[in-house]
């Protein structure tokens, strides 16, 4: 198949042995495994290609774009890594439809920057959006910061191409907003990871650029007066909050152990980065000190709450660069979550009225297992979506499965998911099997093997 | 069956012979079948039974909860009718985090009245609304009015329960906005026309309702202006549009025609309904003469749009009243679509930028088969979405398809859907053979199959 695959694409294409180090082990050195070789396509027909020699010789695939997911979905032993990096086109934005098409290796700050070319965004961002390609995005259903606002990928995905297990194309390129032509095959694609298809190319959704933004760091006593200024915000506001982001003592003390400048002088329970996008053009008028009515809705809001002691202490960001500043704290996750140590990384989501029963919970929990252990939390608080981690003090794989499952089994009791917006990939498979509903597992199974008989693609992930 | 379905249920619970009626034809008269039984569980136990039963004995079924469907997709011949009007039970409003709990024989009018009163909205409306239920609505991933806003069901169904063929609960119920464990199956669900499984209960996103509302009727010279005076709301409302719906003159003139009263003295090209939703709290105060903010936006960006000739005309609702009689123009559209006389009515979705295209072909193509023909448009604006219908002047079935053929057609070739919010059922299953990626119709199979290998759920519908 290797010479095969050499023919097709071209010798440089095809990698093997020490080439495919990149490949072998992913970014957070969690998840290890040695390819067969990795497959560089250029365009769909080549994907296409590629899929038809790998069924013709059994050998499985695995699609992998930007290499930056958190559950080993794109590491595989023995298999074939199919790379999307080289397939980096982004169509014309179409300015009247507010749309764009893109190949699935495109970069995420790529798409940012064409968009904003043309006074638009591509609303979906997240720390690693240096690396993450939109391929992935998709497979996984990406999430991030911004989803309060815009929806996870499932919304911003208005259609796509995938070639599947047999190497055909299935074309759903849609630029459509209503689209009621029979089973929606792309939902069914988006967050499928890899296991059903391989996502080419897709119709994305792009949204009006805001004119300003206002931006803060807020501190405040607890996260049921975080809930209650985010609803307060939203009101005031009409629905204009794009991040509200969170930040308990613990992230903060951490960032700092790791070199960080602390928010504030005092220490808060619940540090929030808040963010409002002003798009309605009576928010993006500067007033004589150069300020936008949405600055001062902010400003009065958080003055309100503080009245209210919602608020123990703010700050607002009074410049690109201070917000930028404000950014690169809660962007600083990834780096300050694994740093080498032996760390379980959890992506929960809770209904908003038990989050704090959550954390109630969780810390007992751990601690019963690992008196010396510690921990670190931070999210997405409009979504109810807490990234809590335990930094355990032994290293053995059952004492990590052991405190990975008392965090997910603490979220499910409260009506909770084990994976807000990472996937499932390696890591969460075991907690699956164990938390989903069985009825619910056993279709998908028939699922995937309705669509790919041969169990090609990427095997022995996400499907239980 | 039958006596096994009686002792299940209840005698009273299993309909046949003359007590079938209301289900063998559906309301605009266009599909007849005659049903072999009907049946009416109370609970998700008794529509498993239901299905168990169904299975052992080979016998289709098809789930029905409103009955207001317009692609023939809830008549069976033969089948036995699973009839969800008895699941009527709406949950508790949680207000924290805006959800609700519903079952799929709830009429979307009661869960309007169970949102409102705690001060939260269930977005979705439409003319039927008095009694379309939710089971068929999020079977058909229904659209309407609001889409613009909140989106179809497709959005607003954060979680749901199914029976599946085989009598199996697939429990998917959730009030996350955020789950990425596995395929998702509910959106796989939703929109597959009771195919796959029965929906039997959903959790439902609800919006804070808005406190006022602006809206207007606005007589514009063409298409493009209409498009551009959407964009010029959206930017100056911060995306508060709540419904911009479009009347063509052809409307007027058949509404005029059926007792309704002219909006404007003067006839124009495209008469729009537009309605924008206040639900920022500073657009919510009234002023001296006790007009919000929100009104006085919608009348100064008018009076802007008819200096630069975007508008003809336009009168802003000054009451609860008038609002209601602008409201009820555009909701006369079924009514005065299925009259009784012979109509081919269609659910095209097409690119903002090809909408005038689209008339500007379709007309001439349906002249070219019957030169007679009268027409009718009505329409979703914001969403691209046209019901486009032709009145033939002959009744043959064939004419009527060869009709159907030329607007689906036309709509496929700029780009758009034949089907953008009322399915296939059993009349779009043509034109889905005819239209759809061989390889997506090849997906859809198998995934049927897969779930349903007996092909027990609404055979001969939806899936090619």
């Amino acid at each position: 198949m290797i010479d095969e695959l050499r023919a097709l694409l071209g010798p440089d294409r095809v990698l093997t042995g020490a080439e495919t180090a990149p490949w072998a082990r992913d970014w957070t050195g969690q998840y290890e495994g040695q390819p067969l070789a990795v497959a560089r396509p250029g365009s769909t027909e080549e994907v296409a290609g590629v899929m038809r020699l790998a069924a013709r010789a059994g050998c499985p695939v695995t699609a992998v774009s930007g290499g930056t997911g958190l559950v080993g979905g794109g590491i595989t032993e023995g298999g074939l890594i199919l790379s999307l990096d080289r397939m980096r086109r982004i169509g014309p934005v179409n300015r009247a439809a507010r749309t764009v098409e893109v190949e699935a290796g495109v970069v995420l700050q790529d798409l940012h920057a064409a968009a904003e070319a043309e006074g638009l965004i591509f609303p979906m961002t997240f720390g690693a959006k240096g690396s993450a390609r939109i391929g992935g995005m998709i497979a996984t259903n990406a999430g991030g910061s911004n989803v309060l606002r815009y929806g996870s990928m499932r919304r911003l995905v208005l259609g796509l191409e995938a070639v599947m297990a047999d190497g055909r194309v299935l074309t759903l390129m849609s630029g459509l907003h209503k689209d009621n032509t029979g089973l929606d095959l792309r939902q069914l694609l988006i967050g499928s990871e890899g296991t059903l298809g391989i996502v080419t190319r897709a119709t994305l959704s792009l949204a009006p650029k805001p004119a300003a933004y206002a931006t803060a760091t807020v501190g405040v006593p607890s996260m049921e007066a975080g809930l209650t200024l985010l609803r307060r915000l939203q009101d005031a506001s009409g629905g204009q909050v794009e991040a509200f982001e969170f930040m308990p003592d613990i992230y903060i003390d951490r960032h700092v152990a790791h070199g960080g400048t602390p928010p504030f002088a005092e220490r808060h329970p619940v540090v929030l980065l808040v963010e409002l996008g002003a798009t309605a053009a009576r928010d993006t008028v500067p007033d004589a000190e150069g300020r936008v009515p949405l600055d001062r809705l902010l400003e009065e809001e958080l003055a309100g709450a503080f009245e209210a002691e919602l608020v123990s202490d703010a700050v607002l960001a009074a410049s690109e660069a201070q917000r930028r500043e404000m950014w690169a704290r809660r962007e600083a996750a990834a780096e300050i979550t694994f740093t080498g140590e032996p760390v379980v990384d959890t992506d929960v989501a809770l209904p908003l009225d038990r989050l704090q029963e959550f954390f109630d919970r969780v810390r007992p929990a751990v601690a019963a297992l690992d008196p010396e252990a510690t921990d670190l939390a931070v999210g997405h608080l409009g979504d109810g979506n807490i990234h809590y981690t335990v930094f355990p003090s032994r290293s053995e794989r059952e004492h990590a499965a052991a405190l990975r499952a008392a965090v997910d089994d603490t979220a499910a009791a409260l009506g909770g998911s084990f994976s807000a917006e990472h996937g499932i990939g390696r890591s969460k498979l075991e907690t699956l099997r164990r938390l989903k509903d069985p009825a619910a597992q056993e279709a998908m199974r028939a699922v995937k093997a309705a669509l790919d008989p041969a169990g090609l693609l990427n095997p022995g992930r996400t499907i239980p």
